[in-house]
């Protein structure tokens, strides 16, 4: 399979749209009518993320299934996710798991064969988490090369005690998470495509723009998955500090503002539960907009 | 329920036995026989897993099935996970699942829910990863006071390349892992039961046993989980660093040397593929006695 980041650029490119999808399926996300008609759970959460998928498909390049929101429904949970998996590939979208798995070497080879290698859970790209340093690591970097995949690790998370121990500082001055970008940089040295990106990414909260200026620096070879952007508190100017001259460098996630916007302050007047989609679209197409537009203008 | 550390505690002393068998059952390790007889590696898995936790309940407080070993194989592989969690808990084994998890807040709360909540996968303690503070560790912390559950949280791992980050210096002079088993005593303090010892534990491999000196004065009242014995290469006098002169303290993991018992060098002449069970109590007896004599010797 082609290189990861390759394959991800080009659709960034061809929908004009830097945006990835997060699919976090809270049962309380989901209108009462869709889980009413389903015998459990994950049959629910499929058919909403298959209607969200198919109102999204076209305009965005990836999304970005949690998989802490299909494990807590368990079994049915889990089969959702590989259904939501499958049907994400068959519309030629890409497809991120977000796990932020880590562990000592031959654990690290275990999950890397369920996410990155064929026939189990058969994603493109995983995020995964760098505190066990390079033997944690390697083994996903090995199916980046091998099978065409990518990960994102984490460098600095958007949620609030991200700092308590990512910001502390080195006696050299530097902080975790600039040491963390060094590294990141450097385990990507051997997935660099075609546009100078590599297939191991990072990891950066929209949350944190300051930090996003330095680690953009630090960073010149890393293509950076930004969440936080919307329901977290993230604007479409605080994102676009992750991006590049060229336009391109990071990923946008959104979750809750697509899932939820039918019942959000912004759309809720003109759409309602049962269309649900059609918000979801609608909020994306603002999204682009709104990214496009601080990007150009950060050029 | 009770308090997770008390129930751990009463079991380790009931049978004297401060350990804990690793069920990473990768199919290599499973004789060949067994995965002739089932249709899938998910119900091969569960009997191998079966056997072993029938060879040991006796002898052995607890059971750490390592999930990406049944991430691995898929729907069938995390049926397997399941289903051994139950017939351990049948057995009066505690489980702890060690799955590393870690994420924001709201994304933390739905892996509480999925392992230390009840009716998903309901078990008794998870491990979990540090990098994000406080706040992805709370929701874990929350089950911990209201569900009678347990944590691990990662502070020194065995691995090679676990200084990577976990040894780098601070200003201040401490390591990263000196910070973080600082901050597991403080998230502790709510979860302290009758032996002064908190349901908020550490990891801390039995390869490091220099460090495990340091993190047990840092570190008084976490119960400390120490992966790393035997195939890893740590001995029962490393393992024995992590213990207090109350003989408690600590609980020692080992994987592949009690599931692969019966190909080791050790015990291959008295035991064959037939006879892994047995071959695999051998090594906890045999285990059982070294690390209760090097505990005693420090005592």
């Amino acid at each position: 399979m082609d290189n990861f980041i390759d394959r991800l650029i080009d659709s960034i490119k061809e929908k004009n749209s830097p945006i990835v999808v997060g699919l976090d399926p809270k049962l309380d996300f989901i209108p009462s009518y869709v889980i009413e008609n389903y015998n459990n759970a994950g049959e629910a959460i499929f058919e909403f993320n298959r209607c969200l998928i198919d109102a999204v498909y076209d305009i965005v390049p990836a999304v970005k299934p949690q998989l802490a929101y299909y494990e807590m429904y368990g079994l049915d949970g889990i089969a959702a996710f590989k259904d939501t998996v499958d049907y994400a590939k068959e519309k030629d979208m890409l497809v991120i798991a977000d796990g932020k798995r880590n562990d000592i070497g031959s654990t690290a080879e275990a999950y890397s064969k369920a996410y990155l290698g064929e026939g189990v859970f058969d994603v493109d790209c995983l995020t995964v988490n760098p505190y066990l340093g390079i033997d944690g690591i390697q083994p996903f970097i090995d199916d980046c090369k091998n099978n065409g995949r990518g990960i994102f690790v984490l460098a600095k998370t958007s949620n609030k005690s991200s700092g308590q121990l990512q910001d502390l500082k080195l006696e050299d001055g530097r902080t975790i998470y600039e040491v963390v970008a060094g590294l990141i940089d450097q385990w990507g040295e051997e997935t660099v495509g075609k546009y100078g990106y590599s297939s191991v990414g990072a990891v950066v909260g929209a949350t944190y723009p300051e930090q996003a200026v330095k680690l953009r620096q630090l960073m010149k070879k890393a293509y950076i998955l930004v969440p936080g952007y919307g329901a977290q508190g993230g604007t479409a100017e605080d994102a676009a500090k992750n991006f590049n001259s060229d336009g391109l460098g990071a990923i946008v996630n959104a979750s809750r503002s697509v899932m939820c916007a039918y019942k959000s302050d912004k759309w809720k007047d003109q759409f309602d539960a049962n269309s649900f989609a059609e918000a979801a679209r609608a909020e994306v197409l603002d999204m682009r907009d709104a990214l496009n537009k601080a990007i150009a203008k950060r050029g």
